[in-house]
């Protein structure tokens, strides 16, 4: 069994799901929730895409390449628009989404 | 809202992560199973996957052709590797994989 | 192998999660979104419950009962919050998540 | 926000998904597959089960309690089949199961 190390990965990855489930959970929070409506979505999909990538890894699976292709676009995605806003949690989340979606092209390589 | 309607395209996931399921269950209970190890880790992922897409479905993500063409490439997969076997189990999951990853194709187009 | 066959069971969860995410998207479009920010919450981790269950059911778990029991607590609290608010999608998940609640205290019997 | 810190908790359903989805790799990898079978079904089901309690907690989710419970029972079945098995990625894995089952009593309680 080839049995790949993916330690910084995953923890990589689950830092994005906690980070965007944090960003989301403070968006529902704000006063101006009406404005966080992209964020909130866009937490939820990338929270989502980062926690399956992650069970994929941790099962060995043969497909990371082609699960980390999807997830490096939804990370970029959150990023962009979490940017957008001057909230700390929005902020944080856009910096780490960045980072996620870097790791994330480089195992899509 | 532009909720997608995705009615169709489910019910074909759905019964996707079901065959893969039933197959898996019914490799581990074949006298060879050591000859169904990689039809196991092929029906896991390829469930995996499609309740993963059936889920982004149904919050009308933007993301579903990105996770449609994963989900193509995984379906491919345990088709063909289900197609090597003779169990009615393995032959019925490559004619649904196959029929699903066709879906999944157009999807992701 | 004793595969139970759950046919009515995964369409009765199905719906649920298509509901509740159909409610969680619509409360996003609301101009009161604010007022429906403990909706959200429930619906997503409804939807979240739901679909696991229907994977634990689709792989044929022993486990059904005990994650039953926890979906149908999580249905009830979903029943009751959306059952406060007038707005269609919330009254048609309402309804949806306490039939759904049924089932699950069944299944967990 | 009541936001909670699950900080050692999310580590433990990590170790426990991980040491879980290895076991099940190695088992399949066992020239005596056979005899591993209830091993694989009950690593998969156990780490499918850690995985969604971890994902519930990083939304700060309501139902921890609930879905601990369920957990637990899931955790030690998985500890109690791969305690019957000498390999050594059994043993580990009982043993990880075990102390994820005793956090999840806690968690529940």
């Amino acid at each position: 069994m080839a049995h790949r190390i993916y330690a910084n990965e995953l923890e990589m990855l689950h830092e994005c799901v906690e980070t965007c489930n944090y960003c989301l959970e403070s968006c529902l929070e704000e006063k101006d929730v009406q404005m966080m409506v992209d964020c909130i979505r866009l937490d939820r999909e990338c929270a989502a895409a980062c926690a399956f990538l992650a069970e994929a890894m941790t099962r060995d699976s043969a497909f990371v390449p082609e699960l980390a292709r999807a997830c490096a676009v939804i990370c970029k995605a959150c990023a962009q628009e979490c940017g957008k806003h001057k909230h700390a949690h929005c902020q944080e989340c856009a910096r780490v989404c960045t980072e996620c979606a870097s790791m994330c092209d480089r195992l899509a390589a």
